[in-house]
């Protein structure tokens, strides 16, 4: 008998009976969508997703579901994992700016995969990826900050909980069977910001997607654990955290939406450094700035630019992806930056002809979304340019459009024989999908 | 270029190449495997090992590998969790004292379903299995006493290092990949003591075994992660202990040797209450004690004997494993402690016929392995035992007749077939084994 509803319970009633979603959430569901199945493609071909696909594949059961951009087809939970570890593997998917979780990667893949079998209706899916999707990001602000702090790979370790709500929703677990998925995916909580960069980092996404998945199937089985998996004195929240704050996970729940601050990237960049491209590219275009005119280059910015991005000799694609100098240099040349400008035949170029001298002056009251720009050229003169809520942070969103252009570069990079379009028309209008399957499996190669 | 190795490599290179085991330990091996398959023998049939099944079944690929003490035919993946979940359920596996570990559980069973694949000789075997227990205790002690005290399931959260050294020395991995295994085993490895009697338990054993596993797996095809995954700033240790001693990951290495010093349960109780379960029976067997004689019963004990097993009123089988109060009316009522008197349906028999008034006097100076009973009857004399060295401790362990008789009454428990004497001849002689499959494939139901 309960005489007081614990957080867990809230939790879990939220995630397995909520309805009313405001048409805003919906819409910002689909362009969750939208980005997550470009991400996808952009990573369904590189060396992780691979090793992971020959390394699981002598224990796939069958050929029910879809690999995004692939010819594979594989059983659902490693479906579940490949297309969740591809669509992390640059970090180009979406951003909750209070944690630094990229929410949707661990939740979408169970969901079109299980949809894939059993034929669930496009607005279940929706509902499901977006519940997951918030809880996700409210555990992951109940452990913050010290969590990722202390060394966690936060996209990881929350995002089972996210796959665990969104497949228990479509599954219909009742609430008390939502709080065992969590207790079973507590147990499977895992994942090191050690490893970012490395293929041990997509090993953990695709476990968080995998593994969040089972503990719904498990729950349904009666497999569970302890009433209150998070809040218990030795509970998730105390043993992932030093800083928990169980309020986070259900205060103004289903009133004020933390999936709803998700924001996109235009560059596959850190996110810091989406302002000095953007500053850079205008320079470039309105301005004729080139490479060779420059003698140096001061950045403006908040100190964790500094800290995360100066990085003069980064050699390898993966890490150009957060050296400002290599971003400046590649701009300049190409006047774009996509993934093209952070492989590593790209970081190799620019050491060839030479990045600019970079200067960073922390300024610590400026938002992480702005920059100044000063840029001194070989005549003597110089250049100056202010970004301030650059584009794709929350005040200054990518527009639908862009979402769309995002996905069919990354599609057409993967040398996708999806028909684009109609991808795109199928995810706006998920809503009115008979079955969510028929969706995903467009995007085979 | 390494200039110093670090001691990641440093156990990496025991892990795949070390040669040249004494005969103790490899007999410690032999006497180890004994009792995991005796304990697996326990487990096979309980809720949470159906649970699991039932779950994962649907993606199991494959019907290679045998379930201890079932019919049931599955994966490699697949047959590494159940058989490993099963073999822990009732925490009467092996104990490392050290760390509390129970470390052949998230070893063995990798082992023997990949030889009933390949056809691998039980000496490899044997070595593996050695290896792995070796790697997890040394990992466990790196991270203890903060880690288990923290609130992590340390069976599980080291026996994936375990699992995952044991599965890639039988790989034939070298050094370097070895160290990549350990980082996916460290992108995986989850586990929380707060799902302690619970199926969410379980559930991250098994993962302790299958992603083991496949963390070797993953190595062997070229994922994995940074140079120094458990040492690193952010590595295991310091991620996953406040108290990290890296040290003890390599200190004396393959000299002293942590697996020899295991211990095995005789009763399937937590193990403080070994000593009051083998005094008790002796008073019923040599001085005539009966339930209905006792007004009262004080232990003189180690602190967290009061601490772990003051419970009157444990109703559950589960939760009597750790009631000295139900231990000592079963064993008097019974003249045993198997786990038939550890089941619910004892739990009640006990709670019916009334449990002794018990005092507990807590004495820090005593060994965990020692206990003095003193017993008021209701003539108005009292009785009194001194137990030092309670069987199955370092200094008094279980001898290879009483593991076989163990393995002897699981199995008989279980309702298995198995020919049990052909079993623990061919476990005695695994060294001469030229396939190690055919070991397990004795134990199927």
């Amino acid at each position: 008998m309960r005489i007081e509803k614990t957080h867990d319970s809230v939790l879990a009633d939220f995630a397995s009976g909520f309805s009313g979603f405001p048409e805003s959430v919906l819409h910002e569901g689909r362009r969750s969508l939208v980005n997550i199945f470009a991400t996808a493609f952009t990573g369904c071909r590189e060396e992780p997703t691979k090793a992971m696909l020959a390394a699981a594949l002598p224990f796939s059961s069958g050929s029910h579901c879809t690999l995004i951009g692939r010819p594979d087809r594989v059983d659902l939970p490693l479906a579940a994992s490949i297309n969740t570890a591809g669509a992390n593997i640059f970090d180009f998917d979406d951003t909750h700016e209070a944690t630094i979780i990229h929410p949707a990667a661990a939740v979408f893949s169970a969901l079109f995969a299980h949809a894939e079998i059993h034929g669930t209706c496009g607005r279940d899916v929706l509902e499901a990826f977006i519940i997951g999707c918030e809880v996700e990001c409210r555990i992951g602000n109940a452990v913050s900050p010290y969590h990722y702090a202390h060394g966690w790979h936060i996209t990881s370790t929350c995002g089972i909980f996210g796959a665990a709500a969104a497949s228990g929703r479509l599954l219909g677990l009742t609430s008390e069977q939502m709080i065992d998925a969590f207790s079973c995916a507590a147990s499977q909580s895992a994942g090191m910001a050690e490893m970012l960069g490395t293929g041990a980092k997509s090993v953990s996404m695709g476990n968080a997607a995998r593994n969040g998945y089972m503990s719904a199937i498990l729950a349904a089985h009666g497999c569970g654990g302890t009433d209150a998996p998070l809040t218990a004195r030795l509970g998730y929240l105390n043993v992932y955290s030093d800083t928990p704050a169980p309020e986070a996970l259900t205060d103004d729940l289903g009133q004020i939406w933390e999936f709803a601050t998700n924001t996109y990237k235009p560059y596959p960049v850190g996110i810091v450094l989406n302002p000095v491209i953007q500053g850079i590219l205008d320079l470039r275009e309105h301005h004729g700035l080139s490479l060779d005119q420059i003698t140096g280059i001061e950045l403006f910015g908040h100190p964790l630019l500094q800290e995360r991005t100066d990085r003069p000799r980064a050699a390898t694609g993966r890490t150009t992806q957060v050296s400002a100098q290599h971003a400046i240099a590649i701009a300049l040349l190409t006047g774009t930056a996509t993934l093209d400008e952070f492989s590593d035949e790209a970081a190799q170029r620019t050491l060839n002809i030479g990045r600019p001298e970079v200067s960073f002056i922390d300024e610590p009251d400026r938002d992480i979304t702005s920059v100044r720009i000063v840029v001194h050229l070989k005549n003597g003169q110089s250049m100056t340019q202010d970004i301030t809520d650059a584009a794709g942070s929350r005040k200054n969103p990518m527009s639908d459009a862009q979402l769309e252009a995002k996905l069919m570069a990354a599609a057409s990079r993967a040398g996708s024989s999806c028909d684009n379009r109609a991808l795109l028309d199928a995810l706006w209008s998920i809503d009115t999908s008979a079955n969510a399957g028929n969706i995903i499996r467009m995007t085979g190669a």
